[in-house]
């Protein structure tokens, strides 16, 4: 195997760098955060959406300050609302041209093709395309100390799926619902499941539930 | 679509809303953490680790408090060190049983059946089976107030890697090492590729790297 240490990356290239080290963490999950600024509705691909609790329902993601994001953030902090919409395998280039430079006055809506959707009085708009839409009210924002990122936890308000993809296990069946997930800063993958496994338990061998 | 509200998921079963609130955030990456307490190599199933930033390379993971993998955080907030090694689609069922409660005398290496590796003079245990292994120090530990979840952001010390599966700019190519992706709790996924895509720009049309 190669072995890459600190000193290595630091002094990789800085493209080489910034590919490889986004890659290290693994598959991430696809979406778009939808924000509004009451005149313009902001959309822009995130890889950082992440789990924070089940109850109550939160969901982190993270913004750099000099990110093309940054739009998003602006609009979430100051409405207090945004969704997260799940990015489909079927339409992974119309999510990723929303990570162009756009000025702030131009909708990713419009120039990307997607369309926006309410749910009244929400004030986020909602990706129509998405089969998993998620609406969420701001909960915390913390700047981490090491590299100034800015970590927003939002709560889960309203989420908008395809009744078919739940199970009554409350399980989502997220490649029923066609989801892509990324690598790295660019590249889009579609999941095929290898199985579910029961609870883990020390004294028994794992079984399959699926 | 089906449409839940907060106060839906707030009042439904327990397994249902934990079942449906992990799998909203949509696929996520599956690493093993490894630590020790000097005596005992732990290892731990993990699908919240996240990109922080790539220079600095940081890495983060969120635990709860309650969780089984209570001990990784012990151990890993006194030593400083812990790795995290990507879980390949071959051995899940292995990466999924370190889920289970074992008392903390007991290897989770020992019990799995995976084989602890080290790079003197780092501390801590790395996965001999996996593909995409790596080594953090502890740079920040940061407690959210909204469910008491404590975030570890980790500086990446060493990373060991299959060369084949590197790019000559810096992309790892995942799908080549085999790697598998959770959803939810106890789902497994091995990603296909859809697309490459290059850097988004607002006045041209997106097109394909790869």
């Amino acid at each position: 195997m190669q072995h890459y240490t600190f000193d290595d990356l630091d002094q990789a290239d800085k493209a080489f760098r910034t590919n490889f080290v986004n890659c290290l963490s693994g598959y991430k999950s696809a979406n778009l955060v939808g924000t509004t600024d009451g005149k313009t509705h902001n959309l822009a691909i995130v890889s950082s959406a992440f789990h924070v609790g089940a109850h109550p329902p939160l969901m982190g993601i993270l913004f750099r300050p000099d990110s093309v994001s940054r739009h998003s953030l602006e609009n979430l902090t100051e409405a207090g609302e945004y969704t997260l919409n799940a990015v489909s395998a079927d339409w992974t280039d119309k999510a990723h041209q929303t990570a162009a430079r756009y000025d702030k006055a131009m909708s990713e809506f419009d120039a990307v093709g997607l369309t926006p959707e309410f749910i009244e009085p929400f004030p986020a708009p909602f990706v129509q395309e998405s089969p998993l839409k998620i609406g969420l009210s701001v909960e915390e924002v913390t700047h981490l100390h090491c590299n100034k990122t800015i970590l927003v936890v939002g709560r889960v308000q309203h989420v908008m799926i395809h009744p078919e993809a739940v199970g009554t296990d409350g399980q989502i069946a997220l490649d029923a619902l066609g989801l892509a997930c990324v690598s790295g800063l660019d590249t889009y993958h579609q999941p095929q499941k290898i199985a579910r496994y029961a609870y883990a338990k020390p004294e028994r061998p794992l079984t399959r539930i699926d």
